[in-house]
């Protein structure tokens, strides 16, 4: 029985597909990879393209070479029977209607639980070189932010004023991304949450930026050549912050810290979210729903990888009782959330390494900005 | 039997979850829809921002109301028991391994060939609003490259020059994409692409930009707010055009106009095509493959439907002999690519109405710039 690993999608939106290629490309295309060759195919509109480009130890095909038309389907069945494969082994999320059609056709197909490239886990010098490259840029974008938030000005009726107009989150978050794109990075939904908005960790920010008020920015664009990402957060406050806005930012930092020390090679996952979570607690901020329904507290995980995708493996979050194995690239990013006066997350990115983990991000801890 | 349909995924991939529930998510979440209601599934994180802004129609849980953990699987068979749901109709893209599983438990699973929102194909007087406000920030990015190159000097070395550096291909897209982004649109791989570059039709363009040759330009961005695309072709050349180039360009637009007068409800949608394919070949621009297998004359589909995705339903091309409806927004995007000197391609959107086509397009042909 001859197995393949068999690929089908677009390497702008498969990391997968691009990990094993090199090429970023809009349109569908197929991969496989037998004991004996990795192939890809491609349309006529993207074979010249793909051969210029592709990793080297791929071979590219033509539709065309198949005699079967355009159709996926068809090309596969041409490709089964060329190559005499009888099963392909595809990622989890390889598209059901089309695999039930192979399944039809007599050809064998597994979905592989969990991660397809395993390998994608762990970086190599020239990926963590690239997300070096990207926290750069990433950087790059929160200082701009920094710089906004210092040149805006406090009106009297509490917003900021930047270039003697209201300061928006839309402002400053086209800032940031302006800032992005001219160094070479793609943003993606850049967070600019002030005040109540914060509470909710993904809200993106709109309106009004308050003074005094938290502010938290979250900033994971693309790198435009590589696809590499970066990923950063930080909280400030223009003006003067509350009591308990302090103690919440001094928590965070300090729980972000105590968890870095629990981040290296057979450091169990879920400990170094325990340790931010422990510290968060020694602080008074604990974590529920309330009576309302909301969440409070510290209600994410502590972290998650980062390479081709923003999200990927490994993740840091309770309950996961295996090891991390050394060369992982994860974010370290406790937050409180309370919805009475917001949120504060701080976000930094970490190699994994033997003894310790090596801090990527280089970007200080600044909070009050006068 | 009672039937439900199921949508998996992030709203922020999957335009199907995006329409259906009017919200920006990058987390996965579920989207069933059963004949007595809609609803939507969602983490503790993502619940309350998805109760603030979700579509009307649509029913919010959270995981924790099916007391099933947050394990996908566990949730959708919770999902099923409770609303008493034996089978699934699902997208053809749905994923294969968590299909089976749902299979294995006794659900039953179908893919849905072809689209699984027909209705997206077919614009509402919003959404062609949206694509009309979405073109207006798109011509915004053309007018700025228009710009540049009309500021542009050429230099001795038969380059471009722009404020006294060379003018690259990334310069150029840079200067495009940030006006895009300050004008509420994301870019997405805008494509420059100088002299022979333009042979390919989805090189994006890199390096120095010519002077007195073809420079492609297609943009094709996102609006941030409401997810809609514009897309936009245009072929310049600063300087002199050669005669192949003039030739070629008065061809391409001429085969544009024509083909629109092929757009209409109850037009075959091959006749659009043809109609162009005829015009470029009477004008002595012909297609095929070259002695080294690289493709030439117009080797790509007339057109495709934009919205929520940039390439959807339907397609304007050869051996389509199904009829157009009415209601579709389509591109009308004839070019021709030579492997020695180049690509011209001009592309225009429009609107399919009763007895014609409305143009949405509304920039001009340039060509030749000064």
């Amino acid at each position: 029985m001859k197995i393949a690993k068999l690929i089908v999608g677009s390497s702008e939106k498969c990391s997968n597909l691009f990990y094993k290629t090199g090429i970023f490309v809009p349109d569908d295309f197929i991969y496989f990879e037998t004991d004996e060759e990795k192939g890809a195919i491609f349309s006529s509109l993207e074979f010249d393209r793909a051969v210029n480009s592709i990793k080297k130890d791929v071979k590219v095909y033509r539709n065309e070479e198949f005699k079967a038309g355009n159709y996926i389907l068809d090309i596969l069945l041409a490709l089964a029977a060329t190559k005499k494969i009888d099963k392909f082994m595809v990622p989890s999320d390889f598209p059901i209607f089309l695999g039930d059609k192979l399944r039809e056709s007599g050809i064998a197909l597994e979905g592989v639980e969990g991660i397809f490239c395993p390998e994608r886990e762990f970086k190599s010098e020239f990926e963590l070189l690239q997300i070096k490259e990207a926290m750069r840029v990433t950087e790059l974008g929160m200082k701009r932010a920094y710089v906004v938030l210092a040149e805006a000005n406090i009106g009297n009726d509490g917003f900021l004023y930047w270039n003697n107009e209201l300061l928006t989150s839309e402002i400053l978050k086209s800032e940031i991304d302006t800032t992005l794109l001219r160094n070479g990075a793609i943003p993606d939904h850049t967070i600019a949450a002030s005040f109540l908005q914060s509470s909710q960790p993904h809200n993106e920010g709109t309106g009004a930026i308050y003074a005094n008020k938290v502010l938290v920015i979250d900033i994971f664009p693309r790198l435009k050549n590589s696809g590499y990402y970066g990923d950063l957060t930080r909280t400030y406050v223009k003006g003067r912050a509350s009591d308990i806005e302090k103690r919440a930012f001094n928590a965070v930092v300090e729980s972000r810290e105590v968890a870095k020390e629990f981040i290296y090679s057979g450091a169990i996952k879920e400990n170094s979210y325990n340790a931010a979570k422990n510290t968060l607690e020694k602080h008074g901020f604990f974590t529920g729903v309330d009576e309302k329904g909301r969440n409070y507290g510290f209600f994410h995980s502590l972290g998650h990888g980062v390479g081709l995708d923003i999200h990927e493996s490994p993740r840091l979050s309770k309950n996961l009782t295996d090891v991390l194995k050394g060369g992982e690239i994860v974010t370290v990013e406790p937050g409180v959330y309370y919805p009475d006066w917001g949120g504060v997350r701080m976000e930094d990115i970490v190699y994994v390494r033997e003894q310790n983990c090596e801090v990527i991000t280089q970007i200080g801890d600044e909070f009050e900005i006068d």
